[in-house]
């Protein structure tokens, strides 16, 4: 009697664990976060713009974004690589310093050998050239690939059980199911709770859905 | 007494499938296979190689690939999609069907919506315009994202107990560290072991190493 107990247990335990890897189905307490893929793009700082677009030129809206007060000008800049160019939207208001969002597909076919950085972690990333109708801009750097993240509020945050700077999972359905390691949670009351990946990310999980969301796993 | 046997077999049991979800360190018992990423690429038709390149033209050898008798020819082929065109790598020999293989990137910015498929498998998906030196087809079908696969000699695949057409997960590990599920195992006395991808998702894992390995999980 005491061995069967024992055994059960053990079956149970197992049963729960396996259930738990397959994630069959979803529960009350899944964490399914909407994920944006980003393309290539660019923040300039005041100074950058300036030379770009002339002396105290204001972006202006085209589309607001997911992350408040965040938007896509219509203003474009031609970022130039050591084997190639490309028209990069900027996304405003201007920040503190200019950065430059490539996927690798992108930086591989511009020439660029970028780190993967969180955003404004651009020291010893490589710098380029940057071209708007008013004048050009060496950066000395700013090249960089977007760290996969979330943007959580700290209200989700705490609900969710996470925080600031944590290391997360993201499960994508699908054809091209597969689980996102490495994604790294940005908490601020300044955010909206989104995932955001880049197109190479968007595109090896076969983004679908709409929107398309995302299981958080921790 | 009892209890706390139960208790310690209930720990030991959670801790085991805790230790195989985390995946901490390798096991003698791993399965470790080296993983491809293959770019843009066209394999042809004897027919279409004769309109290409003339009739009777054989393909050259630039490069040896990683599967038995495949082979990178010298030769190349120009596709032209809704969009643009791009010039393809010819993958020799001659196959019984013209299949297009493109990553989702490609064929975004080509103007192509290319089912997933297994290799072969091209009934239904987008034809195309291809140009040789010689001659140009207009394909019925052919263009397909490939779906990410493991080739398997059959010694192998029943060393690591898989079978023909088993979906298994790829885990890769580094910066961008993720597990790649629905990854199609195929078996043949043709084949050589290894996994093969897109450079979408080469790049969504940042695979690295050399060579880049995958640990494959059923």
């Amino acid at each position: 009697m005491i061995i069967y107990c024992m055994v059960l247990i053990a079956r149970l335990c197992r049963k729960k664990y396996e259930m738990q890897e397959r994630k069959v189905g979803l529960n009350m307490s899944d964490i399914l976060v909407e994920i944006e893929g980003s393309g290539k793009h660019c923040h300039v700082k005041r100074e950058t713009l300036d030379i770009l677009y002339g002396k105290g030129f204001e972006l202006e809206v085209k589309k607001w974004l997911s992350q408040p007060g965040q938007f896509a000008a219509p203003q474009k800049v031609t970022l130039v690589g050591p084997r190639g160019s490309t028209e990069l939207t900027i996304i405003g208001p201007c920040r503190k310093v200019d950065q430059i969002e490539l996927s690798l597909t992108d930086a591989r076919a511009l020439g660029f050998d970028p780190p993967i950085r969180e955003s404004g972690d651009v020291a010893g990333s490589p710098g380029c050239k940057l071209i708007g109708p008013q004048g050009e801009v060496e950066t000395s750097d700013g090249v960089i690939i977007a760290k996969r993240h979330i943007h959580l509020t700290p209200e989700d945050a705490e609900k969710f059980g996470f925080v600031d700077k944590q290391i997360v999972k993201v499960r994508v359905e699908g054809e091209r199911a597969l689980v996102f390691d490495e994604v790294v949670a940005r908490v601020s009351p300044e955010y909206a709770t989104y995932i955001h990946i880049d197109y190479d990310e968007a595109n090896a999980a076969a983004l679908s859905g709409d929107p398309p969301m995302g299981l958080v796993l921790s």
